[in-house]
């Protein structure tokens, strides 16, 4: 566990520091390496919707873990795991709408609910650093643009609505590294959706996020639109199901996953 | 060896017809399955700067075979094959000007000569068709538009200019499915070197290519640029040495190797 100056170095220290109050900000640079989920937690009833939706659309919800039926633990993506407690911060939503943002959902918590992690793009841009392709909202320090697109989800139950994406500025050889590179993280949204024609997927400003914040496009780059785990918390809002849960946004779910052990070759 | 009405299934089949004079045209189509090379042949002394310039520049210099000096057979990639007879067009160049076209190079072969085969985009292709990724030059039964570009190829010895590319015209989805499937296949040009942006790298009309033929680029269509095995043509014809020889445009050597065996994954 972390604790005075020490940086939160794996994904144990993010959910121990979470869990004990010490973190209670976003997630973003800690645990270096070691993959980062988006959540959602529903009851059993719209389990299986929901499980049919990401199977239907494993782009924007590639699943890299799944609950027991009111099991809060999920030892197969993290050692000690508490769901409850182990995440910085959540909302929790009734019939669509937020309810509370809280730091600790022991109090919402039931036995008929089921956790889902997702893959979360945070994990492919570390490949892609790594790469040498640089990101300009990770330069200019801000948070990723995301926007609501014509590309609808295939639906299951419930569960429907667009594809939500995230964009990037690339150069053409950029933006071609980048595909090559993302291909091989199926669990964390893959390969680009879209590249350069912003319009033909329902896109008419690119300086007008719908989440996130515009970045700067310069002459000679690409926009460049990858699936983003926005979708799934977007359809479930959308979805007025009676009770369901996320994380806040930004304060991810730290696992003890490592982002290149998802690479698939 | 193909007779009568019997097609040219093999790489043998085109290489055999090719020699006793029955395909004296373009290769395209015939051998299915079989990678098909451009040809360069040159005088050792010019051989160590070649090989330089296409390790220097492997996407549109990919070498998939390089003769012993004055052998005119190729065992790697082809049995029983006589580079002096096997192709069913070459021309012979002097000082950079072709002083030559014709079916057979006996009467040009000198005991100093280096064959070399490098791969070309009939191979990645296939693969693009058998994908469902469709090409629009081959729809309309027209040769692939090339262009020469302003990317400088890294110059070796004499060797030196411009890459050329070819263009193909693909929606953004297409596109990326097309960088993941050509990226599968180094040896045959790999991943696209350009998407989107024909400007950024010395392209002002694509209705005017420098080879081949002009081709739609419809509305929500990119153009896609992969290197071109035209350029190691084009800069051996610039660095005008006293004598060289090439397939002639579109009669390519059909080797034994399989395009699927090229795929590095």
């Amino acid at each position: 566990m972390s604790s005075g100056g020490t940086p939160l170095a794996t994904g144990l220290d993010v959910r121990l520091a979470s869990r004990s109050g010490t973190l209670t900000d976003s997630t973003a640079g800690f645990a270096p390496g070691y993959v980062q989920a988006n959540l959602a937690i529903l009851p059993e009833r719209l389990a299986g919707d929901f499980l049919r939706f990401c199977q239907r659309n494993p782009k924007p919800c590639p699943l890299i873990g799944v609950s027991e039926v009111g099991d809060p633990t999920l030892a197969a993506i993290g050692a000690d795991l508490d769901i409850r407690t182990d995440v910085p911060g959540y909302r929790v939503f009734r019939d669509g709408v937020v309810i509370a943002e809280t730091t600790d959902i022991r109090d919402y918590w039931r036995d008929d609910l089921v956790t889902f992690a997702i893959g979360c793009s945070l994990s492919f841009e570390e490949a892609l650093l790594d790469a040498d392709v640089p990101l300009r909202h990770v330069e200019a320090g801000v948070k990723v643009p995301m926007f609501r697109t014509n590309i609808a989800c295939i639906p299951a139950g419930p569960f429907a609505g667009p594809m939500v994406v995230s964009m990037r500025p690339m150069t053409p050889a950029q933006a071609i590294r980048a595909v090559q590179i993302t291909s091989r993280y199926p669990a964390v949204h893959g390969a680009p959706v879209h590249i350069g024609l912003p319009e033909a997927i329902g896109i008419t400003d690119l300086s007008k996020p719908d989440y996130g914040d515009a970045v700067e496009i310069r002459p000679g780059e690409l926009p460049v639109f990858w699936a983003c785990g926005v979708t799934p918390q977007s359809v479930i809002a959308a979805a007025k199901i009676d009770f369901a849960m996320a994380h806040a946004p930004g304060m991810m779910l730290a696992t003890d996953l490592k982002n290149h052990a998802l690479a698939t070759g």
